[in-house]
């Protein structure tokens, strides 16, 4: 957890402690962080995990790093320090809604090991679950799908700083799911984003 | 909605809108703002809003100015442009729990009109219920109880900026309930805030 610079705070824990808030909602808490470059299939396969959980009435939120970028975020560009700040007040949001017992869907490009490394931080230091899901799709397969058109401006030089192409994407050295685009379609993928949260005895 | 000042940003829908996750999850999000003085009562009736909404099982999340002060405002500090930051921030967050179909409950000084209207903004420009709730308990009251001995800190000077003492507070112009010490004990007011929310069809 970040240092208070502020002086004078004071922690109030409420009357529920997180336990017996999920406890009489029947709900558990959790950051899914989906960390890739661009056009690797985060937002993709998030929307897909997003449905199979408020299907089984599961509260969810995608906490969606261009979303954000409309609101908390707006005042934040892309320089490697603005990056930074963007991925901890995403991972401080995040563990805030797993806190209250949502399922926190972060796709999120963060190409840098020590920003997701800090994410994991924040939610460790607050007992909060936290996985981070590598979607492992090479740079020219996400190029060649280029959604939003990206890799396009970004090679004409119409971008600065994009991620493969730019900027260096640090791939995660140990995280908890990895998926590959052989091993199925978004919906399929989805399912085993669900069955490592079985797993680990987060589903209702 | 604050405007993206970052470029190549792409609003993500994602499959369900909010009515379908709402209606899916049997829930409905607001954000109630509870604005006054320190130690007026804004956390005390947050905390009995909570227990009594999570005993109807309805998802419900304080964030609590000061808690959030440790992580995702933990740069900020008590100037009145700090303060606005610490305002927008909050109001950012509540915004996406209400959407998320959580009650948010923020207990937070915000002693300033202008923020506590920008925040009514950002939430309406998101279609999100927003109550503002005015814990309007006189100044010597709140002086007196000094719950956490910060008017004692205040009027010896050390501490600077301290609403009341030494940074004006601007009272709520229309405020959707207004709170007075008078009015019964905590749970009393908190029942209060139950009946304009089931007034306005957003208890489960």
């Amino acid at each position: 957890m970040a240092e208070a610079t502020s002086e004078n705070v004071v922690w109030h824990a409420g009357h529920y402690d997180r336990a017996e808030r999920w406890d009489h909602l029947g709900l558990h808490g959790a950051t899914i962080w989906f960390t890739g470059l661009s056009g690797s299939g985060k937002s993709t396969v998030a929307v897909e995990v997003e449905r199979l959980l408020v299907d089984r009435k599961q509260p969810t939120y995608m906490l969606d790093g261009d979303n954000l970028r409309h609101g908390l975020n707006g005042d934040l560009g892309f320089t490697a320090e603005d990056r930074n700040e963007n991925v901890r007040r995403v991972s401080e949001v995040a563990r805030l809604f797993a806190d209250a017992g949502v399922m926190a869907l972060v796709p999120l490009v963060s190409p840098y090991r020590a920003g997701r490394e800090r994410a994991r931080e924040i939610h460790k230091a607050a007992d909060v679950p936290f996985f981070e899901v590598y979607m492992d799709t090479p740079l020219d397969v996400a190029e060649s799908r280029d959604p939003k058109g990206l890799y396009k401006l970004a090679r004409a030089g119409k971008i600065e700083n994009f991620t493969g192409i730019s900027d260096p994407y640090e791939a995660p050295v140990d995280p908890d799911l990895v998926l590959e685009p052989g091993m199925g379609r978004p919906k399929a993928m989805a399912h085993m984003v669900l069955e490592m949260l079985g797993e680990n005895g987060l589903l209702r």
